[in-house]
């Protein structure tokens, strides 16, 4: 394996995803550090690694790959946790689209509240929050007939997915309401190897008023 | 090859992509039109083939598969269009997933121009352009320095990010101010074999108002 060096913000939901397919692969890495909230996105050198500016960022042999679903693509070539035939591989692409678009709403709303760039009362809450129920409706349809998003199997769709789905408590939506959405959780929770470290969002998350990007 | 249908709508950009990968590659398939202001995603039928009704999807021996790029890569698997390397392969996929969030903006703001859904003097408008102009001049800083979107070589990224690029004069943007994304745009069409054979919005699309979905 190449040497590995992960450009990480430990409260970020997107780069969770990576330490999660990395524990599960036992794969050893360099873990930097990279504090959104003081700037460290904002650097000239920091837009060569990723232009859009977030994290994550894993650096292979000296190249950089942002984008954390495009990471887990990388990582998990070869593995279980992505399957080899064209078919099934369209098919978890499928469900990391769907994540970019839809289940991004809630990490998107998440970080603004988390974040104090909107407050809970703000206008436009209800309608960023109906956007977060269509991923959630559209997955608990499809989790209630699937065991995992892909053909069955866990792979890489369930990891990506699971980093905010899990967190919609954030945004006051009640997971209850969800059931089969929570099964799911609980068997990716089981899966041998999962390690959920997510940190807590920082106190100097606050100091980000007018902050455009999140991690 | 498997036996290939695909339910198409020919003013799709969304769909066009799909039809430019197989008059690439030269292969035969059965198109079935769906005509989305006639309600044809609406039914039952269509949701069991994509809940999200929107078009296109594939049937692969009775599978099927939505989401434009998830069809691309079926497609592409094993050609010339999606390569083979890991690295190569979570590039494009970043660049799949760039297109899937940022250039989407081009294509729902697109769509609901031309479907009579927004009005060109809504106020949501310029915000709506903005994160148009946001897409493009991330493309534009970066096909200023590579021929190409992923590892300099023609790929299925190219062809998933040319579909609503290429569309943009439709929400009022001039592509005479992203003159390497013009450019990028005519290499694409250059390419052996590339058809475009977008269709223009029937009159029926201005029915549509209400109509939240697209092709």
């Amino acid at each position: 394996m190449a040497l590995l060096r992960l450009y990480d913000y430990a409260p970020s939901g997107n780069c969770l995803k990576v330490r999660i397919l990395l524990a599960h692969l036992g794969v050893s890495y360099e873990r930097i550090g990279v504090d959104i909230f003081a700037g460290d996105t904002l650097t000239d050198d920091y837009a060569r690694k990723n232009p859009a500016r977030r994290t994550p960022v894993l650096e292979v042999d000296g190249q950089y790959l942002p984008e954390s679903s495009a990471i887990l693509w990388y990582l998990g070539h070869g593995t279980a946790y992505l399957a080899s035939s064209p078919l099934t591989q369209a098919s978890i692409l499928r469900w990391l689209l769907f994540e970019r678009e839809n289940v991004e709403q809630i990490a998107a709303l998440r970080f603004r509240l988390l974040a104090g760039l909107l407050d809970a009362d703000d206008e436009t809450v209800p309608a960023r929050r109906t956007a977060c129920r269509y991923a959630l409706e559209q997955l608990e349809s499809h989790v209630s007939e699937h065991s995992f998003l892909a053909d069955g199997a866990y792979t890489i769709a369930d990891i990506a997915n699971y980093a905010y789905v899990h967190l919609v408590p954030d945004v006051d939506i009640d997971l209850g309401e969800y059931p089969a959405v929570r099964s799911w959780l609980a068997r990716i929770e089981e899966q041998p190897g999962f390690v959920n470290d997510l940190a807590p969002m920082p106190a100097n998350a606050r100091v980000g008023r007018g902050l455009s990007i999140y991690g």
